[in-house]
């Protein structure tokens, strides 16, 4: 495990070695690129990409690649959308979809694109409001000062305004989106090909997969004009070439201490493991019932098994005692530093004890919280619809700052976009999860526990479920309108079942949540602020902060591996997706394929990878050579790369792509997909 | 934690303190016992309550109760006796079962009971037989020795011999056993009584569970007559009484090394309680098919889920850092004695090393050693059968000495009691646990390891696990028998889809078996035996052996205890029963219950707990007082007591237990047994 020698460097020596970082957009390393490859990126070049590129605000990474808001990222960054668009008939998941006109274009119910607008700091404004303060006091006034922030600076429905915590509380800085909600579906390949080798498969290379489709952004009705967007490279990714990939990793830990990281280690990971084990297993019975359970459920299936893979990948990091030992030695070299001067020893040196007792606070409170608060309704959206109602109709009448985060003024349109989806909900999959949740609930809690009992009563976990989901009409968007609009007095009158067994709940899962927030978060974030704050004064500013769902911008090449003593080649091509096939589910080709194959070029590349440094939520991020031109589409890390939540090893860590060559190949020649072809330059 | 204060004073001043300890028949400490108590069991006490004693073979323990063969034990290790005796009509697990005279008693499918008659040390010959060996070598040596030790003892059927490894291997001891494999059920209460509040209150109190049934021991289709039995207690047990615990605990792993605590710490327990929370899941989502499918699934749940909660606590034990550098300080300590003395250093001084490189390798090839070994089936009946006979046809021809350990000579009643068991086989079930295993060989080895393109080649999971179940005869036992019979040639010529299936895996694993055993066990017990040897050069032998599923005897006294600071009283009461009832499964009391409330004695004790050294396997032991009666029943322990597989903590380690009054006043009043109840010399 060579991992950490590389984080060592990071932290000791203040300055990331090889290809490593997820780098601000205002903070780049343009002068370690050129030392490294002769190219340095200009400000106007890193602002070109930065506005050619886009988050979908579900979780993953995006693109702009025509001037009419034509969007390329990854098929599973759309799955739910497409998913949600299907019937049993359509079933656009198993037969693809591609718009032929304009017109076709289908609208997803709840997608949300986010083009980055502009970065300004805010540090010295939310230091300023929390200065002195702890517990309680500290949490109130930095919730109240973002959420003031926030609101100020975001204008209607169209642009957002996160404020972003970077270096864990070293920096504070507001980034204003562009905001599309009108989003709509233009291609998406079968996904049998999109995600072709299936949960097997996710993380492994070499690789075969399409794991592409394309988006569309609208304003007002219209396709929506985009100044900025990426070109269609020629040639495509070669090898050796540089790469740059441009995204949102969602979120790394490299900079968490010693107790944050022991408490993943030993409790929050396998607890978590154990829970998606759980649930994956209960989805496979689900789906043995028939196609259309299976259908109904893949999505939630989906979700389920690639956080375990991925979960999995982070706790063996964690339980390495090698990555480990570097760890604490890193933490022991900046306390010594810290020591060595009174000055920083009183300011700074109590940060990691203070950190330690909050963790061991969390650990006494994580079923709680967990289960009440983080966890609850394990992913049914009937459970989601009616605490955001409950929970809407409390925290609206409140002032802006002193609401829950997610109910402030500038969080209303995402919520709201959620809230009122068209997405079809199934009853038979939302009893299934509800029932499962009490169950947990009472398993992990325990049948004396006080919210137990309120909830429970004396009714069994699967007959209050079935109760509930048959009796709710949440399911109609009418009726979540008319209860939102309609304020606490409608949510209480409704008498609807879900919001009953959600109220039940909601005091106990409050009270946890202010616990939480008041005497272990803030205590976290303020001992943090001070962590980063010695780490700047010591190593200065040119690090990289962790992931925190935030465009960044990394650099690599494209670069094969060795795997167990053997070198892994960068690239696959289309050909091999065709003698990997057995034409059994995870590793059948879909039709169009196998009618298509004598008329492809086999030699196409397929998958490649580089050493750009990449973690969840990076998927759809394009990959860009240095004329800001696609040469291929993030969609996977190797097994390698899981690790990456805690550090980077360039001799094994791999982002994987697909090739721009490929995607083009398929779009011509499978899907004669001509006005798609046409509109990213791609004809011949 | 306080636990590890204790495991110090063991390992360091090599004496026990408190009523910690699972001690052998020929080791027991009465001087010790008398100081604490005034009462020195004496070794005609000690022989009497031994030849009293009984094991399950399957895993518990039992005791025999009255002179015509009659055994107490726990329900839930009648479980799948009661489960195979029952049909969709019958369902003595939901309804109970109660045979009135002597001809209704129905004999269980495969239950085996042993009697421990006595203990001979061959320690000598054993270590003879390996000395200056070692790899496989020392393996092949040890296996052949054992093999020929038990044969020359077992006479026919009816005599087991073990060669049971105390002190991990610084004692090697014959145990020579009275077998009786007619066991037929005479009495079981309703499953609804026996698991009162089920998995969520399972390691709990206060309880409330009669998790009680009576066996009987058949010898040429009679009661067999034993000279030694236990007699009931008129009182039962009182507050504060010197109790006494015979039992058959499993495993500890009191004296494991710390590479091997880790091992099990990071790798061992978290991967065995994601498959086990995973396969929870599974057979949550079967159950949903329907009652029938509830009911025949319902065995594997309930092991599946009484692992998941042990092993849990066993985790969560290991990851408390005061326990384990409490470990690592024993560890040095012992380490450092060793080194002091040249002699010593040079003897044992390697043997931590060793250990840790066999781990290592273990850790390295764990994942084939699981799923293709240990973990292959997955609980699938049909699965195992085929494996028996496939490696049976290939073992039994070679001579004794050179087979796998359980085709040896000695082994063979057992294993023939398990294949030709005339229990049910459910179709719906097996193909779910063999589709659920070759899904989890795959996804675990990946789809290219080539014993998993061997056994599945191009067919899904779930296909095959179909073809092979819908194809094979393995459930009738007329063909395995005649299998059996015919050896390899009948089974090569057999062409069942099962034994095929087994076939294509077996290369694979039995070269990682072979490669477990003769690389890293090997090394392991051959260096154990080391360790072993120099604590008794320091120490002496005044402690006891890490439990090994043999017969033990614990002493203690009925006790409560503080949790979050509150009192636990350490007794239930009937009434209480009553009171925690809502109705709904699992805290819905059955109709014979609810019918007698009035005619109880609701101030009866019913459960209660003690200071008792216990851990699983010891479900079903007697607790007798110091006249050898039986006050009460262990059928679990508190959830305190989990981490008892490292340590013992006398402060809140309970062992939990039905008072025998409880037994005899449900017998009486609940189920009208009045047979039972005078045999047991409970009639008023």
């Amino acid at each position: 495990m060579n991992r950490l020698l590389i984080v060592t460097a990071l932290v000791l020596s203040a300055a990331a070695s090889a290809d490593e970082g997820m780098w601000t957009f205002n903070n780049f390393p343009s002068a370690k690129v050129k030392k490294a490859s002769g190219f340095a990126p200009s400000q106007a070049w890193l602002d070109d990409v930065r506005l050619s590129s886009a988050r979908l605000a579900g979780g993953c990474s995006a693109s702009f690649v025509s001037p009419d808001g034509l969007v390329l990222t990854n098929h599973h960054c759309a799955r739910r959308c497409i998913d949600e668009l299907s019937t049993a008939k359509t079933n656009f998941i198993a037969n693809g979809f591609y718009a032929k006109t304009l017109a076709d274009e289908l609208r997803c119910p709840a997608v949300e694109v986010n083009q980055l607008l502009d970065i300004t700091d805010v540090t010295e404004r939310v230091t300023r409001a929390t200065r002195g303060l702890s517990g309680e006091a500290f949490e109130a006034a930095q919730k109240a000062e973002l959420a003031k922030i926030e609101k100020e600076c975001a204008q209607g429905d169209e642009v957002r305004c996160d404020v972003v915590t970077l270096y864990q509380g070293g920096q504070y800085q507001l980034y204003r989106y562009a905001r599309f909600q009108d989003v709509r579906l233009v291609f998406a390949p079968e996904e049998a090909i999109a995600f072709f080798g299936g949960d097997p498969d996710n993380f492994e290379f070499p690789r075969y997969d399409l794991d592409v489709s394309f988006l569309r952004v609208y304003k007002d009705g219209k396709p929506a004009k985009t100044d900025h967007y990426f070109r269609w490279s020629k040639a495509g990714a070669a090898e050796g070439e540089l790469t740059f990939v441009s995204g949102n990793p969602g979120k790394t830990s490299r900079l968490d201490t010693i107790a944050e990281l022991e408490y993943a280690r030993d409790w929050a990971l396998p607890e978590r493991l154990m829970y998606l084990a759980e649930l994956r297993g209960l989805l496979m019975g689900f789906q043995k019932r028939g196609p259309e359970q299976t259908r109904i459920s893949n999505n939630v299936k989906f979700g389920v098994e690639n956080s375990l893979k991925a979960l999995r990948g982070r706790r063996e990091a964690l339980v390495d005692p090698t990555l480990f030992a570097q760890k604490v030695a890193e933490e022991k070299a900046l306390q010594s530093k810290v020591n060595q001067n009174p000055r920083r020893k009183k300011l700074y040196g109590t940060a990691w004890a203070e950190i330690e007792k909050a963790v061991e606070q969390e650990k006494n409170i994580r079923k709680e919280l967990t289960w009440l608060e983080r966890s609850a309704g394990t992913g049914s959206d009937l459970f989601r619809i009616a605490r955001t109602l409950l929970r809407a109709s409390e925290e609206l009448p409140k002032p802006n700052a002193e609401r829950l985060q997610e109910y402030t003024d500038a969080r209303l349109p995402s919520l709201k976009q959620s809230l009122f989806s068209p997405a079809p909900i199934y009853p038979e999959l939302e009893t299934e999860l509800v029932a499962f949740y009490l169950e947990k609930l009472r398993q992990v809690l325990g049948p004396d526990h006080p919210a137990v009992k309120a909830v429970l009563g004396k009714e069994s976990p699967e007959a209050l479920a079935k109760k509930v989901v048959a009796g709710t009409k949440l399911a109609d968007v009418k009726q979540r309108q008319a209860l939102f609009d309609g304020g606490a007095k409608a949510v209480a009158a409704s008498g609807d079942p879900m919001i009953d067994l959600v109220r039940r709940l909601d005091p106990a899962a409050r009270a946890v949540r202010k616990q939480y927030e008041d005497q272990i978060e803030s205590v976290m974030r303020k001992n943090a602020e001070l962590i980063a704050r010695a780490r700047f004064e010591l190593y200065g500013t040119s690090v990289y902060p962790d992931a925190t769902f935030s465009p960044r911008l990394s650099y690599g090449s494209v670069k094969g591996y060795v795997e167990d003593g053997k070198p892994v080649p960068p690239f696959t091509r289309m050909g091999g997706t065709f003698e990997r096939a057995t034409g059994e589910e995870p590793f059948a080709l879909p039709k169009s394929w196998l009618a298509a194959k004598t008329k492809l070029n086999l030699d196409t590349p397929m998958n490649f990878v580089t050493t750009n440094d990449i973690i969840g939520g990076n998927s759809g991020s394009p990959v860009i050579n240095k004329n800001a031109e696609i040469v291929g589409l993030i969609f996977d890390g190797n097994i390698q790369s899981l690790g990456g939540e805690y550090g980077f090893d360039e001799k094994t860590n791999r982002a994987v792509a697909v090739h721009s060559a490929a995607i083009l190949e398929a779009l011509r020649t499978i899907y004669g997909a001509d006005r798609l072809v046409k509109e990213i330059g791609g004809a011949k």
